[in-house]
């Protein structure tokens, strides 16, 4: 177990904390911890993600199943950032992703381009921005070169830079996976010396040990696990993707140990929509119950 | 009476809209109403307004004072800004003033250099920016080009900007003076005519007839010009000002006629913190339980 | 007396705080104190002022004054600081002084123009700039809008900015002179709202009475009025300057004065260098005697 | 053995000489030797290379390590300077290292991409930073012109720029490998060319004599080589890197021919804090006393 | 009498010290001083200036006479120097003066406006450029902050700057005028204080005493004189300029005791080129005779 972070003890300017605290302390559960709405989906996997809930794929009423669930945030592309947050500008914190790919072509050599700017999150009143970075690539020259631009941009303008840290390529794959111990750890330490705020990581498998370096091949429990991704990450905040959609039961085990862990929160998308609205709020309910267990103070 | 303005019938860009929404909804009594508190006097009158309360000399002190009273925000200067809010950040709505002068030369000429722009207003997690704009002056050209940056930068970056609209200058003395109905309700219309979001003025005084153009002459009532000078702003949200400290049950009929006017709220300095720190919560929430009775719904 | 402000609770950037913890805490006494050796006026009064004792007409024999005698840094203007800094770099904090004048005009309307920029004083390793700010002269505006310049580019390289400010001009005059009470407090105040990390100050006079505003004709002592200049400034920290050279005692009683007030420290040129080198150091030995006293710890 | 330089016949600009000169006399022994603290593995290799001494991790245990152990300064990359050097600003050193990379994929073409800029550790209150070369590797192209990018920044803004010179690549490989003398005597020199102030090289290893250029293959001892690896970097500073960890006294042995060459100090990570925070700080005890014995005149 | 300071001990980059090498070993006498031929009489006073000597008026003909007489370098306008420079370039030194004006107007706000760039230097092969400066008058903000942006383009390039420091405006003539002591002792600090790397004053009349500062009434020679001049410019080398045309002895005088002071040369134009031109040689023959007295050794 680790103690969770104060803001005050981040190394944040006054603009990316007086962002950081509003999105937590001013939305959600109010007590440091915080769940995200990511809907990037239709970009990421394409519009097949709502067959499961077509309702899911108007992005009004994903905008009004974060209100009504208590978010601290929705994660939007620009065009639906544009399109839809006017109507509820300032009543939910935007995330703007920065940037975005489609999954049509392999990802052996991922990258992800840039569709929007730091300057866009400001002009349209964001309180963070998100950029995914693909961990362990043969891209990964230029996604570094492209990700210290906004992360120079984001230092400027005092924008918290959430960081989507996703172990990518043949390389990864040839040393256990993506979602391995290994490769989690290694992608929350990258994104924290790097330069991001806050960083998005898969829950880890500990037992997924084949062809992973030797000192992963030990016994580790998925507490442990989590425990030491939280731990590489240091200062900073740590939140827990659901992924794709799996059992409730299991995803709530996830987000208690991960909140256990010291982990900020959780960005749950197609486990809370790929499901009718009242199941999505009963299942956010519940993990709502989870975070209100684990409260930060408001200073440190 | 006038009716308040729903934030969604104003024009505003997402971005102005958001921060605002967030001023008037997630801080002070979060009904659509707001108090502010104005600390820029050490600048304007330097520090010997503090003589009558020695701890309001201290940035701190007023910072945790905004707190307790549960205002909507503080509207300081850069330097103070830089050095105070980082320890609050996010707690409470920063207004950075981003102009300011001292009253050691003569008004006659007045003019309101820039200290601070836009981008610092960003940078620290602000959520409005303040520009002192005279009404009237003999250097108002060059204010007006001046004011005129400011907004094409507040407009980029999607920052509310919040007019300070002060009628100065020999020709406004020679028309009345400056807390004239007719000065008042002139400089009211210009800052909603340049481009305010927000418009801050003295409460106008009908009963200073001499001088002033025929128009305003006649009888008039406190409340019918308060009336007048929120109608004439229109879109632009409306807050009345306290100036020196007065007499409180004066100051709480200014407040009553003001939102019964149709004003968003309050901006006082002088008289909140010239006493000592109980009295000063107490004269706030004699203001805010006048504020409760006039909310605005969240969506319009 | 007033307590001094340990640098972590100034609001400073890493690089601001890097740089003046280096000036306070690895020269002169490593206290937290300070004694500055102004160096600028063979260009603010001429070569005149170097008759007393032609030595000090040497730049290289100051540089080595300062190191000798413990000093924290040296304040030159960019043509020295180019010629004669690179000898003794790293050896002595370098504070670059960024603009100056000759006194050759009348000051009526002074304004010191910019001979140099923060970009010069990173690239020679200084690790302070220094700016005039004449507060309450015609040419304000033009003064703050120069400031604002410099205080932008200051907060972009993290370079602490010292503010020599001086209060002049026809309005001061008319309201008690340049050294009353009113005058030095008000300066203090103004430097600290415009984003001063660190001001300069002459010392007090509030016997000086004639003419100063109402709330400056009680009695105060020197004492009380240093006390409340301090306070003044706030988080910005303070310096007292020396002045046109005076008796030993009176200038050893101003520093004991400032210091109890809780000032970080001293600038003392012409009192220092206008007599032989080994009085010059037996009095910077009583200076230091006196800061010894004021230690504050490198955390707060 | 060789004489070490001093800094004022290096052709150092005013501000690498004062930024070079405070690490070197205000921090570690002040004696013109330097022990610097790299802390870049848990980008490069990942946070496994903590599983050994688990506090490690911690990049605050690590600041702490370094000020208590007596450092010249710290290299870390720019996400862990944002969240931890503002606690200890000015307190030791920094050295900002601007590009990194994971070792997932593998080494055949690699080029470490920038993360972060010059003008960042000016903001930051830096001393110096770091850039890591890849001498003779296919990506050299791209490296040196990325590189070029740096120097040019460094000597704009009078910044220190170290050199991790590291050789690399199957050609490498095919020629002995990155440890023969051949290839760090080369690198050395290559750093020194392209306008490196210090450089940091592995010890190397005339032993390995597989493959190496003909003039490679006669007899050095260890302490030859190490002398014509200071001779060739001439004017730049030579650091020897501890590279993995091995045994006290090799390492010992190392530091004691290195400093005999004519090195200016030691750059030991992984030897260092691999081990609990007693034995780290017997270790380096040991290496101090070595420096000891290695004195530069402050000036030349 | 002053020591002459020797190139290396100015702080000069190394391009300055190139090029001033150049100017001062490769060219006149080859000892380190020189004599320099200004030929911008026909802008700043008008082609009446060669009515003495028609043939004067011919640029190709001071070419010429500067190349004939062994001069270290010629200072000319852009106009000038586009059309005639290219016959003899690399023959003789360039210094494009960079600004100039027409004595048309009254000097009471003197400023001279800038016609070329150090860009413009560089283009055409100069070995300097040339600014002048009016010390003391009403335009002094405009004039220092035009000179600020020289000296940074001059910096950048590592081209000398040579500063005419000239006293004027009414301030000056209020105060004993241009040619007294003090005003020439003022002007040559000013020029040092604000980053000339050679400054050309007028030789000090320190027999004027109406109406100077009380320091400068006292009895001074006109050798004491020029040595405290001298020394006020400290490490900026110092050019004595000849003025109107005077008697040969009178000039020649003022030449040995510059000389004596430690000047490192000479400036004369109108008291070389307005006589024929084999009396030109012969009076500059009888310069050189002085010169040949004061060498400096290369290698300082």
């Amino acid at each position: 177990m680790v103690e969770r972070m104060p803001l005050e003890r981040c190394g944040l300017s006054p603009g990316k904390k007086a962002r950081l605290h509003r999105i937590l302390f001013d939305n959600g559960l109010g007590n440091g911890t915080a769940i995200f709405l990511p809907y990037d989906q239709g970009l990421e996997h394409g519009p097949r993600d709502f067959f499961a809930n077509p309702a899911a794929g108007d992005p009004r009423y994903i905008l009004r199943l974060a209100l009504e669930g208590g978010f601290n945030g929705i994660a939007i592309q620009i065009g639906l950032a544009e399109k839809f947050y006017w109507e509820y500008a300032g009543e939910l914190p935007l995330i703007l992703k920065l940037n975005g790919k489609t999954d049509i072509p392999s990802d052996a050599a991922a990258l992800s381009p840039l569709h929007a700017t730091v300057a866009d999150a400001v002009r349209l009143g964001a309180e963070a921005v998100g950029y995914t970075l693909y961990v362990g690539t043969p891209s990964a020259k230029a996604d570094f070169a492209q990700f210290r631009t906004v992360r120079e941009e984001a230092q400027r303008f005092g924008m918290p830079l959430i960081v989507w840290a996703y172990p990518r390529g043949e390389a990864i794959e040839a040393k256990g996976g993506k979602d391995s111990f290994y490769a989690v750890h290694y992608a929350a330490r990258v994104a924290s010396e790097l330069g991001a705020d806050v960083v998005k990581v898969n829950f880890p498998h500990p037992e997924k040990r084949a062809a992973v370096p030797s000192d992963y091949t030990r016994e580790f429990s998925s507490q442990q696990a989590i425990d030491e991704v939280v731990r590489a990450a240091n200062r900073t905040l740590l939140l827990v993707s659901g992924g794709g959609k799996a059992g409730d039961e299991a995803m709530l085990e996830k987000a208690r140990e991960s909140m256990a862990a010291g982990a900020t929160g959780l960005i749950f998308g197609r486990n809370v929509w790929q499901r009718d609205h009242d199941a999505s709020l009963r299942f956010v309910a519940d993990l709502r119950d989870i975070l209100a267990k684990y409260p930060t103070t408001e200073r440190g």
